[in-house]
């Protein structure tokens, strides 16, 4: 049965392949690695890629970290803080791209385990269009159906719903993007083995890159002008809200003490705040708007 | 002694006293005004300036909130809370100037009554200069001591050190800027009297027009080049990060179910993420990291 050692060394794996796949396809932008280390224990290495030709900034992350259990990670039923351990390893991407017609995109898998025995895996990737164009997100979501039919232990439509409800935006009454899957506490037990769920979470992080560069090329060559870069930097403010506010893996690194400049690297490069902004009714934008809404069958 | 109505009453006419002074003082920029209503209880308005000659945004909102008490300020003491009721009325402001040697300012006054009768007022004014010059920090400090020294209610050092410990920034070592006077939950009592109370934060409140324009006069004719507004840009993105993740009336705003435009008015129009920025050694920007630290007595 898979350990935490060789769980981590696959996710470093991966790590590499995504990063060298990412760098030859943007033929510009090369990643800027920082190994760092966590004071209270464990580590990763930090992988940025800034003024890429394609992609504007993107960070690919791996991290091992481990120790005392955070409070919010605490059951009521745990034993004090102090002595109770936890590991978490993971690998967690964001990319935002330069032209505003390729959408940005999230992908995050990881392991946890706890001193007591307790481990489960978590992640999910999701696509977040500055500009909805339903035929691609149709072809996303068939590639993660497809992915989920071919594991035992996943169920699209579950996480295809969780993915709905986690990328929800209640301030905004908005979706982040057109959502994906997102699965957490996948706990071996009876109904699957420890190794099931890893090649599923595994499959997860393969099916990233040929998913993604599919999704550029059919727009990286699609001109664009002032007006949607504008609307990018709109969107682009989106993301940070949900980020700051919202994301349980910011909040996971913000109080485990994470590297900081690794925990933003998911921040785009710029935003903008426009008040009271609202697209004009039938435009591109309006249109997307539209989009963002939960459980919409792709 | 002085009720809810009357203070609110005041709140409104320190809002219009202000935007029209601003107003007057930019010349270009006009206040557009949205008055809103809250489905649960009350509403406000909202005014808010964007593209003026010195004030890029700015929002100075009023509101007046009311109904059943939102779980997070309930006490443990508290009746269920279907029954408690809380009114809440304030004024808030927070100016992004277009000029990258002026600063941000933000100031927020507020009073909060319960059903109980339990009654407090709280707010503060702090400054966020994107440079820091010793010399404006110092100024701003003393008139924030000599209003202080003018009220029995009020002490200055507590009150800074308040702001210090409320504008600091865990994640990134740093505060959000030079800091001010913060205070909250001053209890009419047999200390103080509720009037008092009340003199002393309408005295912050009328202010925070003359100490800003010195402020915004003894820069706004400085030249800028494209490295400050990047630099302006980067400092505002820590102001987002502070703003999102850690003040509390960002929180309140969103778990009362407030306006969301008005709530998010304190973000800038525009802010970068560069990755792993550093500042070189002995530039002006690297002199600024140096003062944004709690405890600096100006």
């Amino acid at each position: 049965m898979v350990d935490k050692k060789q769980i981590a060394t696959e996710f470093m794996k991966l790590q590499d392949e995504i990063c060298s796949e990412l760098e030859s396809f943007d033929e510009k932008g090369k990643f800027h690695e920082d190994p760092w280390i966590r004071k209270e224990g464990g580590g990763g290495r930090s992988r940025v890629i800034q003024e890429g030709r394609l992609f504007e900034k993107g960070g690919v992350n791996f991290s091992e970290v481990f120790g005392d259990t955070p409070a919010f990670l605490l059951n009521k039923s745990d034993i004090p803080k102090s002595t109770e351990q936890f590991y978490a390893t993971g690998v967690s991407i964001v990319i935002h791209p330069l032209n505003p017609w390729v959408p940005i995109i999230h992908m995050n898998i990881r392991y946890f385990e706890k001193d007591s025995g307790e481990c489960w895996f978590g992640g999910g990737i999701d696509l977040t269009p500055h500009y909805v164009d339903p035929l691609d997100a149709k072809y996303f979501h068939e590639h993660l159906a497809k992915l989920c039919s071919l594991h035992e232990c996943a169920n699209y439509a579950d996480f295809k719903k969780n993915a709905d409800d986690y990328f929800f935006i209640p301030h905004r009454n908005e979706t982040r993007g057109i959502g994906g899957i997102f699965f957490d506490h996948l706990i071996p037990g009876k109904d699957f083995k420890k190794n099931e769920l890893f090649d599923f979470v595994i499959g997860v992080g393969k099916l990233f890159t040929p998913l993604y560069i599919e999704l550029v090329k059919r727009k990286m060559n699609q001109e664009f002008n002032n007006r949607e870069l504008k609307w990018q930097r709109l969107r682009r403010g989106r993301y940070v809200e949900f980020n700051l506010i919202y994301d349980k893996g910011t909040k996971f690194g913000l109080e485990t003490n994470g590297r900081i400049e690794s925990i933003l690297m998911s921040l785009p490069p710029q935003a903008d705040w426009v008040y009271n902004f609202e697209p004009k009714e039938g435009s591109e934008e309006f249109l997307t708007l539209r989009y963002l809404k939960r459980g919409i069958c792709w």
